[in-house]
């Protein structure tokens, strides 16, 4: 029956031998034979795999699949076919030949109801009788629209499993989801019909010569890179991938997509992935690399809603509003370029920026991965005078250059006064002769340029791979999860935000040009009047709001804003209490709201004069340092743990004192209070910092407290109404000594606290937070919008 | 009689009219009137003085002053005289006319004897009474070699002072003392017989034009520089000045000082001061100056021999030998060229390379001042369309063109895409037109350029000012001893070091290249074996030695390799163990030896588990820990203020406890002995950290030591030979209880006690380090090749 419907589709002669074989028959099945990835490269990869492999000792068919009806299905793949292309390093003869062969071994099939599924399995069952062979496996290519995913992959499971001892290869197209939660349902869906080594998703770039070259480069360059590849010299690294075409005809998928979810999440992810990786041993063992990469995973920074600069470019609007049949005011926020900062916190990173980028209609089409080392060279003799190809004063890069742009080629290009690459010979060559070519500010011959020996697209790589079953080449289900958990909630920061709109191609200029500061990006130039959107929503107007709150100054704005207040104000008050005193002696309470602050100090306030600072605590619990719910271990994973903050000027609460917690008879407020009169001038705090509980307590001190709210003793032990109970905590006296108090009130909950407290007076032993009034300091309220307007 | 010395010096007219000054009369009186300075710019500044001035409302004398009797030196002065040229923006007729006054007013006389001062005051004297004027002022101008300066200042001080109502003005040329000591010593015989007000120290570079604009730049330019002007923002800075000529004819001054003394403690540590200082509220006020200087030298790091590479040209040796009637076999280390790297630990300025390089015998002669910025911008248009103007991707420099080279002239740059500086208009002009020059990689075109509107050389300027008395303009004695306290020690430690030989000019070609290592630096390129001095100890290429010692394993190698073992093993033994059990515990040694493990450990092992590493102390000095004698104060400096060790898996020895230091009933040896049974299972370390003392001591354990040889302690308070006496210590056998110990031994010093150690047995008592012999664990000895083969 084979032998039939390949006559009926093809039209010639034999089937090719396939009994020959002895390490078996591989069925290959292509899910949307017809499809345009299909036609674009899809059989041209089975077509070189085909070729390659003919020699193999496997023996192959390929079945074409789709919902169209069997005659008109036939029509349009075998128009595929015949258009299949032989590549320039194959000699035409041999390829005519086994272009033939491949045509014959090719069949199509609907493949829409159950029974279509059965019967291709019988069919293939049949086949592999007739001639006689043993299975070796069987490849099912999905290259369909996801939502059609699990109903293909139920019927994969339930009727096309090859027999035991024969493996099953399925072959997933992107998108795996639309974030993090999608993505997980998506995956548990598949897992309850394949095992994970079952799974193939594809992620093409990582079939990009280049791109697949950068583990292997890693690690056979050891020797040069082991020094260099870190912190101390890598000055940063741009992940390009630039295009000029726009998203006209497919705006119903870029619709929902965009940019960050089109190429960011998953493309240029990946190649953030194996540039940051500690390199495994072996870096061709897939495990070893997962697991390295899910652990680069965990060390990038969380992306906040700065962490990325966006744009639109102008036609978007409309070619949406036509291709959807949206009204004319409907306004789209999806973003068609995008350049994020990505920070990773390993030993290894920490600080060195990574910009990932990528864009429709910009200026050109290129993709590159460039790693730009910090100059720390002086050369003595002046540039005209320097034998250039080896001064040290030249860039150092190395660049994995993956495709079109100035090159036109994959490459890999290494700075001459960096180091001459350990390359494979087999598989990339030098290039040679002269260029005029600048890449990168620099002529080409500063640079050790290999191209590949033979030119492969990421197709036929990739397809290449599920052969030989090299699972490195492919998204497992925690990698991907990984990723989407690390862009998810960029995603949602950003998906009311009105990117900045961009004419197209070279007239934006530099409208899409971004900077770093602090840790985030920025466009640099304003957007132009011109081309905003008129009916763009603004982020609210609204100012931070400075005002009297119980006859202090108060600072209100919505939380965000008004943390970033705060830290501001911090920085100010630590940065001029050092330049007057030499140090800076700063109280910290423990709690829930000031755990964003210690974030936003972390990571935005670089000039925050930490050497000097010397940190106390306000509070504590009496519970272990080590204990999640110590305020110091807060304290400590939010904030001590990113700043250099030296050992002698951190002062834990001594909670924990001969094995045993708050003892009165050990003394520790004693030993706290000693060691503030040891270090701080006059037992006045440069700054302390308060919250507020619902009941009004604040710092430990609860209503009603014995300790703390009178007398001489300014370290004290007290009683929570909530456990932990025993607490330890500054007295008010001692508060109200401090130079500068602020206090800190964040959300909806506070609101009938702060409420009450606009309008009581000096009541601490009702709400303790009402005796803060320092004698001589300064106090400012801090209170959110939320929290003073409910 | 002054007229008659007049008319037989210049054979000329009558003196021109003193009396119509109403301002006073101002006598100059140059010593050294005919030597080389004078010749060159000094006569030359004096005559722009008189131009700039005469009409100003003072009078002038010059007189010229010589050891030479009154015939020679008169027609040796009037030689110089005659020569004097007219500025080119001085109409040539008034210039005429004024050489030829300025000529009537001056006149020579041989300063030799106490005799010889008297004279010269009372002409001085008479002449202002004759003509009746008042005396506004004396300046006397010492340019003679500095062994001179004690006995004519004496004179002076005795025999030449004006009248009460009159000032005094002596201006001194460097050198200024050869270090620390001998500056002061001479600063104090100088102010012996001046007031501080009255002294002029010259350095020349002050009366730059670049150079003396950079406080005025920073200042008229702050609403630009205040945002940038700091670590954020600054990538490194140069301070170059370089030079064609050698020393040949110059060697009999030129090898008692150097490049560094000649150049870099005067005149580049002047422009580093302009630059780093904080600015002043005023800053012509030279007080605010100076005050602000003060601080900045106190923030300078010290230097320390590898803060510096030198260099010496080739033919300086044997120009040395013939000058100086050497030896052939004499060697000089004098440096002709010097690289320094300075850093400043200021707030502002922590963390940026500031390079001060100079030499002679170099490829060009040029001196500037260069601030590059760092590059925060990523441009997303490619760089052929991008409008090259505006680009915030195109190097951002400030540059202080001090004179020569491509340039040729002194300048002020700053590139476009900074800002466009604020210049005041009557003395800096923008430069216009186009020109094909490249200033620092960049074409001319990218910068804002100004030049000055007169091109003044320095003398003339610095004559000026101390008409004017602007003090701000010359080295006061505080700001002279503050320079040499920070150089001296460089000084000190590179005085014996062999400079690297080059060949002179353009042939230097990357061999004084030198770059940055860890805030240190290097040349780039290795010394060329054909310019070697042979008498030079070259680090021989010996390989890690694998042994054994005292029955133990050795590994042994050069020190620097030796450590790169040690930190490697070091980390493989921590990842093992942090793999095994989720926590690595380590206790390291204090002492000298490990610090450059603490460092290597610190910057090149990325990957070692910090997170997971608990870190104790093998021996403590009975010091607060802050103190920088204490183990632990240097273990944080060198290693924990880098890595990120979590706060609770620090533990510092208890030596300070209840405010007093290691006492017996403070129990700090129960408390660290609990600590260590509590968190290390079984008290027995994963690795222990050792060293050997010349006396056979280990950890503080110390010949003949009453605790911690032997019996159950296992934290014990010591005695050392040495203070400071009191210590505290790990006992032998808790030493003994470790999986692993490591012990380090590094030097020639330690040579004598490496040989014994290898003869002994185990003689705990006599030599506690043969008393190390962990039970069940391994014990490994690292020992350099000086220790161990002398």
């Amino acid at each position: 029956m084979l032998r039939r419907v390949l006559c009926t589709v093809l039209f010639v002669g034999a089937l090719p031998p396939l009994a020959e074989a002895s390490q078996g028959h591989i069925s290959v099945v292509l899910l949307g034979a017809t499809g345009d990835l299909a036609k674009k490269y899809l059989w041209q990869g089975l077509f070189q795999l085909y070729m390659d492999q003919v020699s193999s000792g496997h023996s192959f068919t390929f079945h074409g699949a789709a919902l169209t009806a069997l005659e008109p299905g036939q029509r349009l793949m075998f128009d595929v076919l015949k258009k299949l292309a032989c590549p320039p390093d194959e000699s035409p003869d041999r390829c005519a030949v086994l272009k033939d062969q491949f045509l014959k071994l090719s069949q199509y099939h609907q493949l829409k109801t159950a029974e279509n599924y059965t019967v291709l399995n019988r069919e293939i069952e049949t086949l592999l009788r007739q001639e006689g062979l043993k299975e070796a496996g069987r490849i099912f290519y999905f290259s369909v629209p996801p939502f059609a995913y699990t109903e293909i992959a139920r019927h994969i499971n339930s009727s096309c499993r090859p027999p035991p001892g024969a493996w099953l290869r399925v072959v997933l197209e992107k998108p795996f989801g639309h974030d993090l939660a999608s993505a997980q349902q998506l995956a548990a869906e598949l897992t309850s019909f394949f095992r994970e080594e079952e799974m193939y998703r594809v992620d093409h770039y990582l079939g990009k010569q280049a791109v697949a070259h950068i583990l292997p480069f890693r690690d056979q360059n050891r020797q040069f890179l082991d020094p260099i590849w870190n912190r101390h010299h890598v000055e940063r690294v741009e992940i390009v991938l630039k295009e000029t075409v726009d998203a006209k005809g497919r705006t119903s998928f870029y619709e929902q997509y965009g940019v960050i979810r089109d190429v960011l999440q998953n493309h240029l992810t990946e190649a953030l992935m194996f540039l940051t990786m500690e390199l495994p041993a072996n870096v061709t063992r897939a495990e070893e690399v997962l697991q390295s990469k899910l652990q680069a995973f965990q060390s990038l920074r969380g992306l906040e809603k700065n962490s990325a600069v966006l744009g639109q470019y102008q036609a978007y609007a409309s070619q949406v509003q036509e291709e959807l049949q949206k009204a004319q005011d409907y306004i789209s926020t999806t973003p068609t370029f995008a350049g994020v900062l990505v920070h990773s916190d390993s030993l290894r990173w920490e600080g060195v920026p990574f910009l990932l980028t990528s864009g429709k209609a910009l200026d050109e089409r290129v993709g590159y991965v460039r790693v730009l080392f910090k100059n720390r060279a002086y050369c003595t003799q002046r540039e005209t005078l320097r034998d250039a190809g080896h001064s040290q004063c030249k860039a150092k890069q190395i660049i994995f250059y993956i495709g079109h742009g100035t090159l036109n080629t994959p490459a890999v290009l290494v700075s001459r006064n960096l180091f001459r690459p350990v390359m494979p010979e087999g598989s990339w060559r030098e290039a040679v002769g002269q260029s005029d070519l600048h890449i990168f500010g620099q002529p080409l011959s500063d640079y050790y340029v290999y191209s590949p020996v033979k030119e492969r697209d990421a197709y036929s790589v990739l397809i290449s791979n599920i052969y030989h079953a090299r699972k490195d080449f492919f998204i497992t289900t925690e990698n991907l999860l990984a990723s989407w958990g690390f862009w998810t909630p960029l995603l949602d920061s950003i998906s009311h935000q009105p990117p900045r709109l961009y004419p197209g191609g070279a007239e934006n200029q530099h409208l899409l040009d971004f900077e770093m500061v602090s840790g985030q990006v920025a466009f640099i130039l304003a957007e132009p009047v011109e081309l905003l959107n008129p009916n763009k929503l603004m982020p609210s107007d609204y100012r931070t709001i400075q005002s009297k709150f119980r006859q202090r100054p108060l600072v209100s704005a919505w939380s965000e804003d008004l943390i970033s207040q705060l830290a501001s104000d911090i920085e100010q008050t630590a940065s001029r209490t050092v330049a007057r005193s030499g140090q800076f002696h700063l109280a910290l309470s423990g709690g829930s709201s000031p755990v964003v602050l210690f974030q936003r100090l972390a990571r935005h306030h670089y000039a925050f004069p930490w050497k000097h600072t010397h940190i106390w605590l306000v509070d504590e619990r009496c519970v272990p340092l080590t204990d999640t719910e110590s305020n110091f271990f807060s304290l400590h994973s939010h904030l001590l743990q990113s700043v250099r903050v030296p050992y002698f000027n951190v002062h834990p609460m001594p909670v924990h004192l001969n094995q045993r917690l708050c003892v009165e008879e050990d003394r520790g407020t004693e030993l706290y209070a000693k060691e503030i009169m040891a270090l701080v001038a006059n037992a006045s705090f440069d700054l302390v910092l308060l919250g507020v509980g619902t009941d009004g307590h604040t710092a430990s001190l609860f209503p009603h407290s014995e300790n703390g709210l009178e007398g001489a003793q300014t370290v004290v032990l007290t009683e929570s109404p909530v456990r932990p109970h025993q607490r330890m905590s500054l007295s008010l006296p001692l508060i109200n000594k401090a130079r500068q108090v602020f206090v800190l009130v964040l959300g909806r909950g506070k609101h009938d606290i702060t409420a009450l407290l606009s309008r009581v007076g000096h009541e601490p032993r009702k709400w303790p937070v009402s005796g803060v009034n320092p004698s001589s300091g300064q106090l400012v309220w801090y209170v959110d919008y939320e929290a003073l307007l409910g």
